[in-house]
């Protein structure tokens, strides 16, 4: 299950290494520094950036795959790892860019080779503690970096729409998603937690109103201690009280009731 | 896009008249008689019902495949229909139980006949107005009813589990999936709405709690009419305010803010 290829190993693969037609892409999403940052990767020999993703073993459930290309590219296992769509349109692979990307790893394709075919993804959405992400460079042949959700570069195929609509789905469960209990380290500030909410909805939120109305949901505790940074005002520190957290992801707790 | 294929056709089929490896099961909901109900499908060859599903043409998106049989299925285009889970699991189909299939269908498979192999299945949930909904039976060979949700026959495979992962997923949702609205006739009482979330919460709600919490979201109207059914008290009749739940359903309003 575990096994892995390189890439151009891969596309040499007779078809009854891995499922016909389906594939898997991963939006892999942590906070630092104030922003919402999505994993993106590269094959040198491409312009364009594209989503941690890859192919299912025959042998292999699809969850199993998409946890298995997260773990390869943060280094951690069991994380917050939800499907969120099937990109299943015809129109979402193009023969030309897939002929083109065997032609760069020195392929050429017999007639009917299984890249070439029509693919579905099965679209999965991670949520990372971003000092806990340990990334892997995968034989020196690619490209990872994070790049802010607002500022991404050009990406691949439909990739763009994928972290469009993961977004999006985010946005709609905002009230069941615990978003900043995956993201935030144990002990962070109130603006870090407002700044993940900003993020996902697009706008800005009221501070005074949102720290009370988070407080009021009773998830959060106050901490006898203040974030030490120079040259601002020292902010208090919170943790998630982890318990009720777990109650609350079983459903009966929304999460943010106020924007419903 | 809309053409089809009695069974045995389609099994008949070469490998590229449909998407490899991937297919499509709808689990139907509709209220009626004070129950919810799912909608099934049974070959009469077969002893075990199955949900309304198929494959995907080469040249259809698989949301699209979804929807042709649904239309199919119970007559209406363009209901509320989501994708919510895809059954990616190796061992979800059984080579044995596919052969059996084909033998009944008069089939002696090739070696590596499509259907054999393994196939993931995107599942979907509709929810259908139940006195619009026309059940089409398919060439007189298939049977076709409306189920109890609670008292399901068996059914093929893991449809079992998919008609429960739906449920589980419409009550994790249960703030933001408009269950009365799509279920109910335009006119309703107060009991019928609470029938359906019941069914899907899975417990029983207080009755008043209900009626005056439901009121208070602002999306219900009570009508000045009542429902004549003699032997009973006259309920009154409600209706949605069909404005502000479109506007509910681009998110800010939960459905049912209490149970969160």
């Amino acid at each position: 299950m575990t096994k892995r290829y390189p890439t151009a190993e891969v596309l040499a693969q007779a078809n009854d290494t891995f499922l016909d037609s389906v594939s898997v892409d991963c939006v892999i999403l942590a906070f630092h520094q104030g922003s919402l940052k999505v994993l993106l990767n590269k094959f040198k020999i491409s312009d364009k950036w594209m989503l941690p993703g890859g192919f299912v073993h025959i042998d292999e459930n699809v969850d199993d795959a998409a946890n298995r290309i997260l773990k390869f590219r943060v280094g951690i296992a069991d994380l917050y790892l939800k499907q969120f769509h099937l990109f299943g349109n015809c129109d979402r692979t193009r023969k030309e860019e897939s002929l083109k990307m065997l032609d760069s790893w020195g392929i050429t394709p017999e007639n009917g080779h299984w890249f070439l075919k029509r693919f579905v993804s099965m679209g999965y959405y991670a949520l990372v503690e971003y000092s806990k992400a340990s990334i892997s460079i995968d034989e020196s042949v690619e490209e990872v970096g994070w790049y802010d959700l607002d500022k991404l570069p050009e990406l691949y195929a439909d990739h763009g729409a994928i972290v469009e609509k993961a977004i999006n789905t985010i946005r709609i469960q905002i009230g069941i998603v615990p978003i900043g209990y995956e993201l935030l380290p144990e002990k962070f500030t109130m603006p870090e937690l407002r700044l993940i909410y900003e993020a996902i909805l697009g706008y800005e939120l009221d501070r005074r109103n949102f720290q009370r109305k988070m407080l009021s949901v009773g998830l959060i505790n106050r901490l006898d201690e203040k974030r030490k940074n120079g040259a601002h005002k020292a902010p208090y520190l919170y943790s998630f009280n982890r318990e009720k957290y777990e109650e609350a992801s079983l459903g009966g707790v929304h999460l943010m009731p106020w924007t419903h």
